[in-house]
């Protein structure tokens, strides 16, 4: 198994606008081959595109117009890990041989399928992610004891973070004020909690240990790779409050990676809304179970913003096929020390979590500097 | 590099009918299960679904509905080829050590989008395929003198290989009259030149060099890889009486395998039309340039199957997503001694060929028993 470096990327802000996806794609592309030293799109091998959007040869098309006659190109899809799964997809490509350098492109439009799950008989009336938002969040009230305010810090907390980010949809902060008397949308659930569909799209390039250095003198090593399927329908899940395909996942994660909870120095999750923040810090043992609400105010109090540094889904907005490649990036920029007022001290070792549908699914990557 | 080898397949009868896709898939996939011995949900770790239909987390419903928890699972797209791209894919998966055991499902259905390239303003109002493919045939009679006639003998070979093809969309031979008075659609291309679009679904099992044992007494071995991607648009192929995607293509998957042409026993190739065929063998090594039409007639006259034996996309139609995966079956099983009436005899090393889009993208895999 080769090592697998990522060594470029490159991102738009997210955003609402009247601009094509394949528009967004390319303009996430263009930066790379402009700021990569030595990097031409002949040296690239793999292009995957990852996008909810009903398209056929988008791959291909994306790679005519980048100017790249790559090897292998296709569209991968998995609802919000679609992101996060081409990735993985580009590291075996690397990894077995098989290719050198990838490039790896999500991009979603706010209106884009994907955020309602019209297949999911299980969910009754109930097919809106708002739904099992609000189980969650039941649950794990009613297990540990967690508050509706625990929950506005998350939110008000990733809103800061995002004041550092230009690529963020969300460009103010909330107060916990604002984040409680948000509109109510379901039981326990109020408009601020969610993270907000919108127009995105970013990019990475990965490439084999041997190119790596003739790209990049900062590259970071994708050294743990976890992910697992539950399944499709909701019901599976036997715990609300928690995510058994993230616990799965991160484990796998950690023991490929031969890392744990302890050396995380930084962290970008898959906040879809304020609960999921919670419950992924302690399935990911960052905390310990019961313990998520705290550690979150710990976080708020002590201005620490090694969690979501780039405001994760509820600050930086969620366009579903960009939003796993969007976190890799701030992973990557953090361990590079390229994250501007945004960098975390002394960032090493960071981990990405991305899952779709009530983690119904997950990805975990452990990256190192 | 880990050595991967195909361990099971399942098939459902090339047809048209009211079922949806997902039905199609389940069918594919549940002779797999009966009948692979040892084989158990919980040994899959991927789960790849191949199709140009649009759907969002097909492959975490195929995964609940066959009661697969697998570690993977996404969609991969790629109009015509989306099924050789979903298994190389899941290759990469097995080789780079990720995962042990992949299920590959595809299918389509006629209805489903990829047929017309509504996004290739290149083609200006001929955005169907039957005109890059009138052009290809235009292009090669005038470059090599085939003649109509020719092109009728791909056409009636293909559909008599068919009739030993229990899962074939078409049930009865054509005769070279019937080709040649069937209705004109092009240029240069008639109605019985052409691959038809219908309902489709096939399913591979591959695996790791230590899992295949448990699993079956005759693995097939993907030994070679090739994979070209020119463009998406049809003005970026030059030469209109050869295919450079496949050439380059090919070149690898020999490679890779350290096999020429002259070790192929058998192969299925993309015979989207009649052309198709002719240029394909050339391009591929398997007869000189310029001398597909006479290797056809050969195989005609000697009653020889090695080439699409069973009755390729022509004789066994063309469900876009299921077609690659099921190309892959036919060589499997004639590899590993299973193909019944229509086995070819000594067969040990066997080429698939599959593309998309007037050949603006290919796969070629070389597979040995």
């Amino acid at each position: 198994m080769k090592k697998v470096a990522i060594v470029a990327s490159g991102i738009i802000k997210f955003n609402k606008s009247e601009k094509p996806l394949e528009s967004l794609m390319l303009s996430s592309i263009r930066p790379i081959f402009e700021n990569t030293k030595n990097l031409k799109q002949e040296d690239v091998d793999v292009v995957l595109t990852s996008t909810n959007a009903n398209r056929n040869y988008l791959a291909n098309i994306i790679s005519e117009l980048s100017g790249i006659k790559p090897k292998i190109s296709h569209s991968v899809e998995s609802l919000c890990n679609s992101g996060t799964n081409s990735l993985v997809s580009a590291y075996a490509y690397v990894s077995s041989g098989l290719a050198d350098v990838a490039l790896v492109t999500g991009a979603d439009k706010a209106e884009n399928p994907g955020l309602v799950l019209h297949w999911d008989m299980s969910r009754g009336e109930y097919q809106h992610p708002i739904f099992w938002s609000s189980m969650f969040t039941s649950a794990h009230m009613r297990k540990y004891g967690t508050t509706l305010e625990d929950l506005a810090y998350v939110s008000v907390k990733n809103h800061k973070n995002a004041l550092d980010n230009p690529y963020a949809y969300f460009e103010k902060s909330f107060s916990l004020d604002d984040v409680m008397n948000s509109k109510n949308l379901a039981e326990n659930l109020r408009l601020l909690d969610c993270s907000m569909p919108c127009d995105g799209a970013a990019s990475v390039v990965i490439c084999s240990e041997e190119k790596a250095k003739k790209f990049t003198d900062n590259p970071v090593w994708i050294s743990g790779i976890g992910q697992k399927t539950i399944s499709a329908s909701f019901t599976k899940n036997n715990d609300l409050a928690s995510m058994e395909s993230t616990k799965s996942a991160v484990g796998d994660a950690y023991h490929m990676s031969n890392k744990t909870a302890d050396d995380i120095d930084v962290v970008e999750l898959h906040d879809a809304f304020s609960i999921c923040e919670i419950i992924e810090l302690e399935d990911m043992g960052l905390c310990q179970k019961g313990q998520g609400s705290k550690f979150v105010r710990d976080l708020y109090d002590t201005n620490n913003n090694k969690v979501n540094p780039r405001g994760g889904l509820i600050g930086a907005g969620h366009p579903l096929g960009a939003t796993g490649i969007a976190q890799v990036i701030e992973i990557y920029q953090q361990l590079s020390g390229n994250a501007g007022k945004r960098q975390v001290c002394n960032a090493k070792t960071g981990l990405v979590h991305n899952m779709s549908a009530g983690s119904t699914s997950s990805t975990v990557l452990v990256l190192e500097s």
